[in-house]
């Protein structure tokens, strides 16, 4: 397999090559992009892998079968169409395809049966969605889902390195008892604060954030439940890059605590703390989404819950994500 | 008005001879106690103030007209009671007589009907409650209220001095690249991190935690709704001191933005943000309450609404709130 990596510079694309080498991937070639061309080389399997501008010409000349996007939204709305024309595939962690009606929104875990043979792009949904959805769906399974209502904690590399550099600088002026830091990458400062503004937003009170948009309807199209009653408010929190969401679910069937246990015990990808916590930090890294204090509402009747998730948003929730359906696509001979 | 302070040496009690001082409360003496006498003195109104034991041999000998606890829960379930049957007042921030139903739990904007001459032990409620009730009372008043579901985001200092420490001691190790510290204070580590375990807790994955009660018990009691349908899942975040709420309402009645921006608009102590968002940091050290982000949920039929709470823990969370406590005793000639 000839596999192309368009933003191979930036931290999803450093973590998708990490992903890739770790699950041992049948890759022939890589072949690495950037925005414009690169003087440094990547390294991957041991070998230095020179970086070019992605054109459609050098794509075309390079002609990888499966070319994983993991940069700006402009780059696979530019180049994805061309690609799949030719028969490869792509893989696409930004937003442009995924609420396309052409293209599946797959979490392999929940609805590889999305995939037909005739799909080409396969975009990555939002992390904050892919993490609920891996919380959520096993309770779908068992006993259907009427509602859902999310809060979120979602770390600063959502919004790529400079989400990271902008809470280790403002971090570091607190420690060195500088001034406190102006907002730089976020809508306010991050250190020691918690901004409830994520996405593009009109700044309308009344109105959802773009990530609160994204969480909504990726959320249905992947669960395929288009008219799921869902509500969101998504807050950015100074944590490196695993995000957490408390999740309010009502069922449409009642059921308990100790089904829906039994339901994550064979859900895959998923880690199920019966007890206990767990916290961002200690995910960080890991290609699981863990679920902890799941409980049935006070006075519920059975069919109202609320529950703990915690997954990293750069593995699980883009690169790792984007992996898996590759490795789909070559379980089922579409990748030869 | 003669006034007593347990505490006086902690977070919170400093945080009270602030505001008391702020706020020019007519003290003519003030009682500092800690849990053992101290050498050092604290500052008030330019007066060095000696602190001493709290016991109640020297509580009686000093006949303060109104105490305000700010310490362990011990303290006041030791001393609060003789306090009262000498016909003086407690204010008390300890959980010990929250519940009680001879005490009223008593927000001063939202409840202050409550108080009946014959009270002498005034609880102040748990800071998380008490932001809650300031952001979703105006919607009570207006609509009234069928459920609550609230996922928080709450500062350290919660956890007092201890806790604050906690969070600079983690930065600073991260600042200077020292390995990644251990939890101390919190059940896990604070910094960059969340951590989703409050208060006192089983462990068991079905039980709500010691805040989680806290909140939901003391937020029926506030209210005047003791069958509030309400869940909580509480936890804590590496900012300073000002609590961060997402709270999902449901209401009896059909409402709208509007209708509620006009009762936001008459509500004292709270500031209403139309547009635009507040974080926690922005409101360090201020007693009012914030409310951002207010919005029907998607597909709402006017009874489902979402917002952002955030209030200093220290200040309207705990210290302020009961400082209005005795202003508002005050105002009926309870003190003379």
């Amino acid at each position: 397999m000839k596999l192309g990596l368009v933003g191979a510079t930036g931290v999803v694309g450093g973590t998708i090559l990490r992903v890739l080498e770790e699950r041992s991937l049948p890759i022939e070639t890589l072949f690495a992009y950037a925005s414009r061309d690169r003087s440094e080389t990547i390294r991957f399997q041991n070998v230095d892998v020179p970086i070019f501008a992605a054109t459609a010409e050098r794509l075309a000349a390079d002609a990888p079968d499966v070319v994983l996007f993991a940069s700006s939204d402009d780059a696979s709305a530019e180049l994805a169409e061309a690609i799949a024309a030719r028969g490869a595939y792509v893989v696409d962690n930004a937003a442009t395809f995924r609420l396309d009606p052409l293209a599946p929104l797959v979490v392999p875990e929940i609805n590889a049966h999305a995939i037909e043979a005739h799909h080409r792009i396969f975009p990555v949904a939002n992390c904050t969605a892919i993490v609920l959805c891996m919380g959520i769906a096993p309770i779908a399974r068992v006993a259907g889902l009427r509602s859902v209502r999310l809060a979120s904690y979602q770390a600063v590399s959502g919004a790529g390195r400079a989400g990271l550099e902008a809470l280790a600088a403002e971090e570091a002026a607190f420690a060195s008892g500088a001034p406190a830091p102006e907002a730089s990458t976020f809508a306010a400062p991050i250190a020691r604060n918690v901004v409830p503004q994520i996405g593009s937003w009109n700044g309308l009170g009344g109105e959802d954030t773009g990530e609160e948009r994204k969480v909504v309807a990726e959320t249905r199209k992947i669960l395929g439940l288009p008219t799921l009653r869902m509500a969101a408010t998504t807050v950015r929190v100074p944590v490196r890059t695993a995000h957490s969401e408390v999740a309010f679910v009502e069922t449409l069937r009642p059921t308990s605590r100790e089904e829906l246990a039994a339901a994550f015990a064979v859900a895959p990808g998923v880690v199920y703390h019966a007890d206990g916590i767990v916290t961002p930090r200690e995910v960080e890294g890991s290609d699981l989404v863990h679920v902890a204090r799941l409980r049935p509402e006070p006075d519920s009747d059975g069919t109202f819950f609320q529950l703990w998730i915690v997954g990293d948003q750069l593995r699980k929730g883009a690169a790792t994500n984007g992996v898996q359906i590759v490795e789909t696509l070559l379980t089922r001979g579409a990748l030869a």
